[in-house]
């Protein structure tokens, strides 16, 4: 599915790109302590949902915050790994858009803030969001009433769940959702190049930093759990992809549609023309943001 | 009333402080915008409230974040300026703060994003804030029943809005609450030499940056709307002030109290010994904050 492009709109979440990717041009030495704290402004371009509560609690050892939709089925739960390269970002940055999904999809959202690179390379963050799929499991959670969902890196974890819990033995998650996901740890991607004009954030060299913290010399980049572009998809749940049309890595969502499809699976792919890295994250600002996030609550079955 | 040292304990406001001083040091060309994304990490310490929903609004012109307790009577409203030396912070860096104050009191709290410094300097700040509360009179609530109530540079903001209403023959609010209150534009206070060891973040140099922010050229330190510690407080509302014992700016809340105390004003002064700049950002983690925060409730009759 390809959705035209929109007449043009405000872009909160380009502008923030745009300003961001200034102090990084100016800021050539930025310390990972303040590219955190520019990365934790990424929830400023969702507007905040309302009739939202929020609760922070530890799901399998790992802390996170719940978002619960007032009326919402808590016997439904979105397990939100966020992006941010594995180094940045968290529940924080993350608790507006996880909170707009989980409402128009009339169900909880539990945010991990599971442990970041470089202090923790993989497979730490993977390991945190298995631990905590299984604790919900453990509290009676139905796992196909399981969704892992994230974005970006996040988008990755929440395909590597699954598969690691399918290397385990384990009861897979019911599906799983993921926003511009980023999987490609070998940068081969042909949309780094080709939108690299239009993409506001994404660089290779940004990519090749994140990549460096993650994996190091430790993992290889066509690791599977690292790189599922690389994972063997057969048995793989229901899976929703979406991406920007602007994006530098638009071919990561792509080649995974394409992958989970040679493999059987149920996939559906969004791409939204016009759009950036994680548009979703202009929920209740842009039209694009919240017809995709209509979408999804339509492919759910909300 | 000074409430004595409790037991130590964890103070991730003490934790934040620290780590920002030490990004403040090794930085001294922190650009207004990276001082911005610091201090939106001003949050952090505070534990999410639960049983509470946002909405983003306007109102009297000026954005910001109602927090909407279950349950709480929406008649009452918290008018919450925030601090943040009038050039940082912002409603959501005290989301939860307001949230936490608005639920131990019953009520709902409006935090505002009024215009910061240097962009807009005294009194921008001051109108919006002026025109929020005649806005939500404008709405139907009654002027008893709005209370104006800050941190710091918003404490001072919360003085001067009914200062400024007073001015302008308008009914006052019901009641003022003021957290750690910076009003001292002169830098006079002996607590800033004399606490200058023990305060984690507030030095002389950051509070000077700030008031050529703000004041500039254009406005005296001793201006009684820029200065409230200049100010007539007769007919003044009754007046909760708090401030950390640590702190550097402690004498802006003993000489506020003291002032309003002898213009005839109900003043009550919560000095908590070992406590730093705004305790009651830890909220839902120390016992020192959520013993303050139940005071304030009880002084306001919730």
């Amino acid at each position: 599915m390809t959705v035209p492009r929109p007449a043009a709109e405000q872009d909160p979440l380009k502008d923030l790109y745009t300003d961001w990717s200034q102090i990084l041009a100016t800021t050539p030495d930025l310390t990972t302590r303040l590219f955190r704290s520019i990365f934790d402004e990424w929830h400023q371009p969702t507007k905040e949902p309302e009739d939202v509560t929020y609760a922070e609690d530890t799901v399998g050892g790992v802390p996170g915050i719940w978002c619960r939709p007032l009326g919402a089925d808590s016997s439904k739960v979105l397990l939100y790994t966020h992006g941010g390269g594995f180094a940045v970002g968290s529940a924080s940055s993350h608790r507006k858009l996880a909170a707009h999904v989980a409402k128009a999809l009339g169900v909880v959202a539990f945010v991990l803030d599971y442990r970041r690179a470089p202090e923790h390379p993989h497979p730490a963050a993977l390991e945190d969001a298995v631990s905590a799929f299984l604790a919900l499991t453990g509290q009676g959670i139905a796992p196909a009433d399981i969704t892992t969902i994230g974005d970006s890196a996040g988008g990755n974890l929440a395909v590597a769940t699954a598969l690691a819990l399918r290397e385990r033995d384990q009861p897979l998650p019911g599906s799983v959702i993921v926003f511009s996901p980023w999987l490609d740890m070998e940068n081969a991607g042909e949309t780094l190049a080709t939108n690299e004009a239009t993409d506001a954030l994404v660089t290779v060299p940004l990519l090749e930093g994140m990549i460096a913290g993650c994996l190091g010399d430790r993992t290889s980049p066509t690791a599977p759990l690292a790189n599922p572009l690389y994972a063997d998809f057969i048995g793989f749940p229901r899976l929703y992809i979406n991406a920007g049309g602007d994006e530098s890595l638009l071919d990561n969502a792509t080649r995974l549609a394409e992958r989970a499809e040679a493999a059987g699976v149920d996939v559906t792919l969004s791409v939204v023309d016009g759009q950036q890295h994680v548009f979703p994250f202009n929920a209740g600002r842009t039209a694009a943001a919240d017809n995709e996030i209509a979408r999804i609550a339509k492919w759910y079955g909300a």
